[in-house]
């Protein structure tokens, strides 16, 4: 027997969902208002039935999460966001119905796909296939993490749901395969995926590329899979198979909800509805068909504010009663307390930075790798909120601070739920996506590791970070032709300078241990940047000149000359190596002086008097890096770098391949003063420009 | 019972991989030969009991594929390669016992991971894990395809297998699921993938990330699972699941099996091997109890070598029957014959080119994704060897031509094999690894399709086609903020740079018909070079001035004038502004030249006269993109584009928000002449430089 309460105004409710969504999407006048269509009674149910959220505090720290992965890149879905807006409407989060006729208009709070950091009850970006389910995933995980530290007997302080909405596009992406995959071996019993099983996909019948068994699939990784078959109409269906997977505490649940695009229009389920927008006449005898007013747009029946009221009335008393517990929790655990606020808040302790190991040029040297193994265990015991783990290469990554404990299911052996260190095995853009979940969540800041070649892997998540400014350190090892034998394949050439044109990323070069450390400080200060951490696999020598406050700046003059015939400026591995050539050059009575250039987007926001102090006029500026040169145009006259791809080989004779020492470097730099010498005039900084 | 025939050699053969495993990495003195010393029992199955190949003539088309998908990042199975060179060698291809002795050393013909056209006999180029997984799909689809296309009763012309061996690292790879996804789909019986279940990945045992059941999951894609317990002796249960997997026609087979990792070594199975080489006194004790002499490095019994030159003869005797058969072929199918034998020798029909569009200012505005459908259906009946699809985005990337077939199982009633049109799912990153398999196969050329946001989520594969030399293209749509209400989450801004600074990548951004043939007729003379076509959805005026011949040159003067106060560079949809802004100025008596900079990397190919001639000295040079700025300023002074992210809206007012109009872009231009007026001094180009 169902559990399932019938209202008398589900019905309209339900109505009101899909004919707003025709309306909504008719006004933008582009795409199908199929998914919303269709996936209107499981949000109904859901929003009404199950969903604890307040929205008249949308951040309410255990708020049930809510995800719309199928966001929607797919044309056939491509307005399922205009189910989460409606839905976000009639709750009664900060949006109008103004707003909804503003869908997909400029500078709306209802953009083409969801952002968050935009509209309000948004919790993570999506439109990009794969990456919010992948971010359900981080979100669940650090519901898991929070609950496992900080709930005591009688204070289930940390115990919501993340639910996902899901398609068959996602479901095809690898990223979501890899998610998938890691959310059944840590049994996240408070993960619920619904997936919309309408078996259309833009390029037509699913059958025409998605014919895997899901369900099959899904058990493989050790979910529950449920199944709901009448998707369009049985309530309580949905109802029932909702119930049952939150009372799965071991598994993460998919439901598999069948349901036909475009229900309720007269070309519901059709390839004919593909990208086309409804007919007014068909969205007239939609309206009728319901019931409703078939003229009126736009229209929303009372009973159905009503009752999503009643909704959002439940979560103001959930909340109301959560924080008397937190009060309570207070008076019995003042110190978990005073951190699970701490962390809520998003603040680190005072003080923390005070942790950052500082180094003088005659301590040894050692692979940048190394350093930051050096700053996460010197940073770890007073920043809690740092959780992270590789993909799969921890002991070439060294991040894995000694006593930590792995965050694992119980029952495997391997850790707890109150571990911080995340075994994301080979699976970089689920890592990546999944460390956006972890950071949209709250409380929690989220590093991730590979080869620095392999965050190319996990692009579209990386990207994502940015735009939705989840603070997300990326520790990327094996930086460059310095990993040696592994070879081109292993070997970045493009990767920093994509990572650097990304907007809101800061990707860091750190040169020695000051300025590793310098690295991390602004990392983690950005509460609203990703950054990634590009770092060598050899031993790199500490410099003289390098400090913590200096690199914190994202460039300066680390080797100072008056009346300089040169400057160069490099960045990580090769910075030690312009030193070298300076210092050969000024045995000959050659001045070079030598700016070290670790972040280029930290630099750019310094103000303008220093920046042109530190790439001046009056000499050229010659840039090196053993990577493409691509981009170093805008700080330097001349550069250095590769031509192309790198080579297999230890790795002192790869960079002599490259002519990246010392000697050959001194070489470039006297052609480089020859030419601008013969040229003459005045040599003008490249930052002085008109735009 | 067992079909296999033991014979006398094969214990001697397999000790002899196993202590040359031993003592190749331990000269290179640098990870542990784990890997290749637990596959040695199936590579010598395989080798010597099935592969049909002539290592004297290593790129016969009928021969077996294999790829090494566990090439390997992997740092437990970092040196499996080893494994294939060793092979190689002693098959006989062009790889000497001095070459094995190289191995990882600088220009060695042994890099650290196998690289396609450095090493005979290397079909594809693996090691970013998934990858190879991915290859051996398209591998077998190409096959598939060629032998719908032109076997015939009698002549079974095109039969192989392609094998894979692949590791737990490769399916944790999103990219993997991928494209086992779609191998199940089309049910590619001649696909072989041989699973190293070996328990071990490089965070320990797979059991603290992998804990999901491989076995149901490839079932629930439609392959046929077998299983080897014993891997690391059972000669006749290895040889028993790949007859039997040979057998299944119409599913994927992947072989689970279970090896001990460094078996024979003292420490085998262990954690205790991870990463650090054999110890010497290991390595003797290994050949000891094979009964090789201890103290022999590089020993290879006669025996050995004996009974793998007869497993290449085997190849010799195989080659010259087909090529018989062949001959015959020519006599019954003339023109099937000429046409296959020209695919085979990798050449265009004479005169292809003339079959691309030519157009005329006055020809009406058209999106640049609808002049690239126009191209491929002007060239696609000249050109069988096209093969292509989209990743489920076929009617927005305009990539299937009218009439043509999709490759599909005929029991789907979608299609054939001899279909050319490729439902790729929404798979973009699987699409790609995929087509660079296509490609190595030989006789086609393969064309993937995505928005171009999305080559991102395939960045992995395609930096590998790059280095690689696959000869792939891109169709790459949507390229900009151009595409209007999908928003931020959907407009490239770093993704061109990115591609840009891939060595042997051409990035193309057409701005009209013209110089969309242009980048078609350069992309399919490219043979070792991939291209990404990055095209627009919105309408582009055809412009005066551009040609295809001049467009080829990646770079040209579209509007000249003597005595310009101004350059303005651009390419695709914002060159057609640049016009616009150049017309109004000249309207104020102000000359501005325009110059279209469809791809970089084809125009730096270019004579320097002629580049020097086309971003001449003189005046400053102004960029206008959509995009990111970063990498302009090696072609131009002054930069305007994109500031950060783009904006969700109806496409004209995001330009407008950004300021790029032809109104803007005047005013942009003005100040950029008045600050190089006052700067005073001759404004040199910026490609005139040391270096």
């Amino acid at each position: 027997m169902s559990g399932f309460t019938p209202e008398p105004a589900d019905a309209t409710c339900i109505a009101t969902i899909r004919t707003l969504a025709a309306d909504v999407v008719g006004k933008a006048n582009s795409g199908h208002p199929g998914a919303p269509m269709g996936m209107a009674p499981v949000a109904h149910v859901l929003f009404t039935r199950f969903f604890n959220a307040n929205p008249k505090s949308s951040k309410w720290f255990n708020r049930d999460r809510f995800v719309l992965s199928n966001g929607l890149a797919n044309a056939h879905q491509r307005h399922a966001c205009a189910l989460q807006y409606i839905l976000l409407h009639l709750l009664g989060y900060k949006l109008s119905m103004d707003d909804l006729k503003a869908f997909r208009q400029l500078d709306s709070l209802t953009p083409g796909h969801p952002e968050a950091h935009h509209t309000d009850g948004i919790e993570v970006t999506t439109g990009p296939l794969g990456q919010g389910f992948a971010n359900g995933v981080g979100l669940a995980m650090a519901q898991a993490h929070l609950a496992a530290v900080y709930n005591r007997d009688h204070y289930d302080l940390i115990n919501n749901y993340t639910y996902v909405f899901t398609g068959d596009g996602c479901l095809m992406e690898g990223v979501a395969s890899e998610a998938a995959s890691i959310a059944g071996h840590l049994k996240l019993g408070n993960l619920i995926v619904i997936y919309d099983d309408n078996h259309i996909s833009i390029d037509g019948d699913t059958a025409v590329a998605f014919t895997e068994n899901v369900e099959q699939r899904f058990l493989s990784y050790g979910w529950q899979v449920l199944h709901v078959h009448d998707g369009d109409s049985d309530l309580a269906g949905i109802y029932d198979a909702i119930a049952t997977a939150r009372l799965e505490k071991s598994k993460p649940t998919i439901i598999q909800l069948r349901t036909t695009i475009g229900y309720g229009s007269k070309q519901q389920g059709t390839h004919g509805v593909h990208g086309s927008p409804l007919k007014a006449d068909d969205i007239q005898s939609l309206k009728s068909k319901f019931g409703f007013p078939p003229g009126q747009t736009f229209y929303v029946p009372e009973v159905t504010y009503g009752t999503y009221r009643a909704a959002a009335l439940r979560g103001e008393h959930l909340e109301s009663a959560w924080t008397a517990l937190l009060a309570q929790y207070g008076k019995a655990y003042p110190n978990e307390h005073a951190e699970l606020t701490r962390r809520i808040a998003g603040k680190f302790p005072g003080g923390w930075e005070k942790a950052l190991p500082v180094y003088k040029p005659t301590d040894a040297a050692q692979a940048s790798r190394k350093l930051s193994e050096i700053v996460l265990t010197a940073i770890t015991p007073a920043l809690p909120d740092l959780m992270g783990g590789s993909a799969d290469l921890t002991g070439s990554n060294l991040t894995k601070v000694k006593g930590t404990v792995d965050f694992q299911h119980p029952s495997t052996g391997f850790g707890s739920y109150a571990g911080t260190y995340i075994r994301y095995g080979v699976r970089e853009h689920g890592m990546g996506a999944i460390a956006n979940g972890l950071s949209a969540y709250g409380g929690i800041v989220p590093f991730v590791a590979t080869f620095m070649n392999f965050v190319s892997y996990a692009a579209g998540a990386v990207r994502l970070s940015a735009l939705s400014k989840h603070q997300v350190i990326w520790v990327a090892t094996h930086d460059s032709i310095g990993l040696g034998e592994d070879g081109p394949t292993h070997q970045p050439v493009e990767t920093a300078v994509h990572l650097r044109a990304i907007p809101n990323l800061d990707f860091w070069r750190p040169a020695d241990g000051n300025e590793t450390s310098a690295s991390y400080l602004v990392a983690l200060q950005s509460t609203e940047t990703p950054s990634v951490l590009s770092l060598s696999r050899q031993n790199l020598p500490n410099l003289e000149g390098s400090t913590i406050e200096r690199a914190a700046r994202g460039g300066y003059v680390l080797h100072e000359v008056e009346g300089e015939a040169l400057t160069i400026v490099s960045s990580g591995s090769e910075v030690s190596i312009a030193l070298e050539a300076a210092s050969k050059l000024k045995a000959e009575g050659t001045k070079v002086r030598i700016v070290s250039l670790p972040c280029w987007s930290v630099f750019d926001r310094q103000d303008e008097q220093y920046r042109l102090s530190v790439l001046r006029s009056g000499a050229p500026i010659l840039s090196l890096e053993a990577l493409t040169t691509t981009g170093w145009q805008k700080y330097s006259h001349e550069q250095y770098g590769l031509p192309a791809w790198g080579a297999s080989g230890p790795y002192q004779k790869v960079y002599e391949k490259f002519g990246i020492t010392g000697t050959n470097i001194a070489t470039v730099s006297k052609k480089v003063i020859a030419f601008y010498k013969q040229k003459g005039g005045e040599v003008v900084s490249p930052l002085i420009k008109a735009l």
